[in-house]
């Protein structure tokens, strides 16, 4: 099954972002649709790690994929097949998603029947972290090869995020200045709050703990 | 050798932001200092590439770096003591750098004396893209665990730079899915004239390559 729509987002016409950000979260509420945010850098894994979460999460409760991009429809494509309802946003050069980009893409792909919906944001660790988007909760990709000083250059995003996956673990012994230590110490420093896991999507590890902290926040929401 | 100033540049009071970075390559054209724009998503090793290319180069010409951040200054002090003159520049949580911000920085730091000027820009394949610094060139580096996608997914960023550095390839074991011949291809598709070279920063593959291409644009600029 490969099905998606494309859509271009306008600019949101609400001056008030954080406002209309939390109006998106009321509809959504009475939806029983829970809305996460996915972040990172380009290539860090976002596609990779969301189709493995859909095949593991698609058989007790139904999933839906935001793709966001300047362009392509390369990762819609993709989560399509993995099993998710998908819907490929068109930011138009736009570097960010805010919550009425979100509340369009939501409305055209329809989200009445999903109980978990992910936003891949466009790949960026400085804009999408200045844009509530409505969603329930934040979380961010940082891959080994990027290094373990990234809390420290772009501390806005690694401190709106609720949880950090720390991926692609199964290349640390190619990157062994990485210090696993050293990045959660970082982030802690700049987010007590954050959940931090090490996972390798491509090979399974920690993603256990991932899905478990997922089904934890669709119960919540759903309650 | 540590020793650089930081300073919080302005945003540009100039409406057109692409006449002002030709006023800017006049300016520079005078005092015969090449500017090259370096710009990567995060973690794509523009500041390790950056420290090799100061050590291969100092010896044979005056070198300056203008590192772009949100915050933080890590890399002014890595490249200081590298060897260039070095300033960091605060970007006050813009996304990008534009003529008039670069005017800004090389003012402060100083570069009648200086050959080679870098612009280390924010880490980020989105906006720096869309922004003309006034240099004479524009770079970029892909980092092999990025994936060799990344040109359909920015395909602006390929699009502008007239040479793309793939870097980590001794990481290339650990990511056997990465095609270097996918990605020229996908690059040359979108930007026929750009030159790609593979890299690893780190154990030294192609950076005589590099060096090369740099020198010759020094030269070229002021002749």
């Amino acid at each position: 099954m490969e099905e998606y729509k494309v859509i271009e987002v306008k600019e949101s016409i609400f001056e008030d972002n954080n406002a209309d950000a939390d109006r998106l979260r009321d509809e959504i509420k009475t939806k029983k649709t829970c809305l996460i945010n996915l972040m990172s850098a380009p290539g860090s894994g976002k596609t990779t790690t969301l189709c493995r979460t859909i095949e593991r999460l698609k058989d007790e409760m139904a999933i839906g994929v935001m793709e966001a991009d300047i362009d392509s429809d390369v990762d819609a494509a993709t989560v399509s097949r993995a099993g998710a309802k998908a819907i490929q946003v068109h930011t138009g050069g736009m570097c960010h998603m805010d919550a009425d980009m979100t509340r369009q893409g939501l409305q055209e792909m329809g989200c009445d029947d999903l109980d978990l919906v992910f936003i891949e944001n466009v790949g960026n660790l400085v804009c999408p972290a200045e844009f509530d988007t409505g969603a329930v909760k934040n979380a961010m990709i940082l891959s080994v090869p990027e290094g373990d000083d990234k809390p420290l250059k772009y501390p806005l995003m690694f401190s709106v995020c609720d949880i950090v996956l720390i991926n692609k673990c199964d290349a640390l012994p190619a990157f062994e200045d990485f210090s696993k230590e050293k990045v959660v110490e970082r982030i802690h420093k700049i987010n007590p709050n954050a959940s931090v896991i090490f996972i390798s999507a491509k090979k399974g590890e920690g993603m256990d703990e991932w899905i478990d902290w997922l089904r934890g926040q669709v119960r919540l929401w759903q309650d």
